[in-house]
């Protein structure tokens, strides 16, 4: 597992290394289901980059990633869970705040996640058998603190409407903040400068951070309360374990 | 004006130096108006700094500042308006994500204005008959872009409120981004990382980036705009000169 996760670290900073590179030249544009849901050719490269490293030197290996459709279940065998760049409008629009992200499972068990803030050049890797560090630092579990010196990040519609009852969470701490993209939102719960993030995500958004998580002291659970299924985009929380049960009062 | 152009560049940097050293110890934090209303010993503490340091070198000159109900007209003489941390609850919470701010008015007229993100160490500077810099980068006017190219940031109650139509503004655009404070805020969008922001604030929020937008193709306006009032708090945009129609037909 240790060689595993060593050649993670490395091919995820090759990946941000390729997307910082490449992101000088104009990038190609191109719209998914929706004007606001956007893929580039950086995107696409960069998962390419990827599959194409893990396929020759685990050639058994499975993956699961955002693009092109790729789809393998997590639950059957050794499962590389993709986010090539995971943030896309921020790296389009502000060239910063995104990350690539990587999970690997093994038969449904997370074994290490990793969230690479590229143009921060943080890398935050471990979970599983392994601590969790940011680059070189190693990461507290979470430390307590009320709700009131605390700030939650939330999906702006999600925050607007109250889903599940968000907004009346968000008016017991002291703000919203929101950066937009799963990863580099998770990482900064994880970090401390959040308590918690809501959103409406897919697998290979939440993949690395449940296993990392978990080696920290949050959870991440459906808006229910649920294991996310690792199939379908849902409404999920990523929070500490210890503050649970007083966000349930709010988030029902 | 050259010389108290740099006199405000280095005091401003004295004080995130200040900052940045004096933040290690335990803060002393006071509840102002409610309980997200907070201030530190330390916002107290930068502000006298850069207060003794104006009047030691400029006696005659005036200062409106954030803490302890500093108030001099800047439509009276030669007026410093001081914000000494911008974006206490990020200061607080995150450790990160607060700025200093200067502005210098005479009679009303602004002459040059200063935000200064402590902990990236970045200084926002210019305006009147200075060009602005990022550090030692000139800073770029607005570039156009449509609004599906584009984020605004927004004070997170009127966002989910639809204040005067932010929200419709925002559903044309790729989204919204809520950083928490005004400085970091305005800064992103000189930076041309947000289109505009729309807030609730001070004076002492807005002096600076009124100066130095308007030197880089930005209008500070109240949302039924208007030039702000300086004295009061209001309901502000920060927006591109050139998108101000196409934005009115959505901010109303």
């Amino acid at each position: 597992m240790e060689t595993k996760f060593t050649f993670a670290k490395t091919i995820i900073r090759e990946a941000g290394q390729f997307i910082r590179s490449a992101m000088a030249e104009k990038l190609k544009i191109e719209e998914k289901t929706q004007f606001d849901d956007l893929v580039t050719n950086l995107d696409k490269a960069a998962q390419d980059l990827l599959i194409a490293k893990i396929k020759s030197a685990y050639p058994k290996d499975n993956v699961m990633a955002e693009e092109n459709g790729v789809r393998h279940p997590i639950t059957d065998g050794h499962v590389w869970i993709l986010d090539p760049i995971d943030g896309t409008v921020n790296f389009i629009v502000q060239g910063e705040n995104f990350a690539v992200m990587i999970a690997y499972y093994e038969d449904g068990v997370g074994r290490f996640g990793l969230i690479y803030d590229v143009i921060k050049d943080v890398l935050y890797a471990g979970g599983g058998q392994f601590d969790v560090y940011a680059n070189d630092k190693k990461m507290l579990p979470y430390q307590d603190k009320p709700f009131n010196r605390s700030l939650i990040s939330a999906n702006s519609s999600m925050f607007a409407e109250n889903v599940h009852g968000i907004r009346d969470l968000a008016r017991q701490t002291l703000g919203v903040r929101i950066y937009g993209g799963a990863g580099i939102s998770m990482s900064q719960v994880m970090s401390g400068r959040l308590l918690a993030y809501f959103s409406f995500i897919q697998p290979w958004d939440y993949a690395a951070a449940f296993i990392m998580g978990e080696k920290l002291g949050y959870q991440l659970l459906t808006l229910d309360g649920q294991t996310p299924d690792f199939k379908n985009r849902q409404m999920i929380m990523f929070v500490p374990k210890q503050k649970l049960k007083a966000i349930k009062q709010f988030i029902k």
